[in-house]
This record gives structure tokens, C-alpha cells and sequence, in this order.
């Protein structure tokens, strides 16, 4: 963390990855391209509105691509931009921190229980 | 992103991350300890009882660590651990992220309007 400059990127960041479906969904499409109703049954307690207005988040923010296809019925596909791409191994490093972290908790709380 | 295991822990990473004060609180701690009321002026628009939240929620994570002084007047300071320390080059790799996709972003811009 450098300057107020580099703060400001990190609380804009913030507000677009925040609460539980930005990541969740940046999950479920690291692997390729899936229709909205895939994205759906991914994650069964997401409402069709919240659905829709996160992708649409993440859509602005350059993270995912919308992709309209002509014909019937309409199919709306969305996968990762290459931004989105570089995006997954930096949330897998807070995963990974916080698995770590995780470890050092439950050791501390060892130690206090022994005391 | 690897499994559904890693999947929880970044559910659980951006839960105590999420909003506006952890990253800032971050931000502010990062070159040592601070009391206080020292994060409420560096943060003037965050209530005594929401810092007072926000601090207690990233000392239950293992971020930060509170340090109660005695005598009088109470004097308490609050510090990064070494998890918070290496919590902070991973908050900044996102801030950098950001920025570089707000440069690809405004030369999307660009792209759109000369056509």
C-alpha cells in the first residue's frame, strides 16, 4: 500500500468485489463460458434479479463479458475478460492467506486452552 | 481457484474484508502501531462505534491486535499482526490489478468513441 492514489484503487475495488457473489461467480467461470441459467444452478440461492444485477457489476467493472446470441429462444452467455482472468490467482492468494491465518488461530486457541 | 474448500475461505476472506473501513483500517496501520483516536482522525467520517466494530471484527480475524495500556487515562493501541502484514502486499496486488484494467477500460472508451 503506497499512497492515497493506490488506496483509492483498493476501496474501489472493494465496492466491486465485495459481499458474497462477485467471487463466487468469478469462481464458477474461471473454467469457460456459461449460460445465465448455468450460473442459475450454480448457485441456487441467488435470485434471477441479484443475478442479473451482479453480473452487471462485474460486466461494468470490465471483470465479465455478456454475450448476446442472435436466434430463438435468446441465449445470454457470460465468461471471464482477460481482466477477470488476472483477477482469480490474487482472490485465490486471499484464500489461501486466510487458510493459512485459519491455522495460526486454531494454534493460538490451543495454546490458551493448554494454559 | 482450485476446489470448493479454497471457495469457503475466500467467502470468508471477503466477509471480513468487505466494505469500505477494513482496507482502509489496513491501509492506516500498515507502518506501525496507532491508538484510537488516532484511526478516528484519520478516518473523520467513521463513527467511534463503527471503528470501535470494524477494529473488533479484524482482531477476531487475526489481523489486527489490540493493546491495552494500563494507567490513566485508558490508553489503547491497535497494531497489525504478522497476518495483517501479510494480508497487506495482497490488498495492494489488487489495488494495482484495478488500476491496470481502469487503463484498459478509458482505451476501450477511446476505442468506442473514435468509431
Amino acid at each position: 500500500m503506497k499512497d492515497v492514489v493506490s488506496d483509492c484503487s483498493i476501496e474501489s475495488v472493494m465496492r466491486v468485489l465485495s459481499g458474497r457473489w462477485p467471487t463466487l461467480l468469478l469462481y464458477y467461470l474461471k473454467d469457460g463460458t456459461k449460460r445465465f441459467n448455468e450460473l442459475r444452478r450454480d448457485n441456487p440461492t441467488v435470485s434471477h434479479r441479484m443475478l442479473a444485477l451482479e453480473l452487471r457489476k462485474l460486466a461494468a467493472a470490465g471483470i465479465v463479458r455478456r454475450i448476446d446470441h442472435d436466434g430463438y429462444p435468446r441465449r445470454v452467455d457470460y465468461e471471464l475478460t482477460e481482466a477477470g482472468l488476472r483477477l482469480v490467482p490474487l482472490i485465490d492468494a486471499l484464500g489461501d492467506w486466510w487458510e493459512e491465518v485459519e491455522v495460526e488461530r486454531k494454534r493460538a486457541a490451543g495454546v490458551r486452552h493448554a494454559a
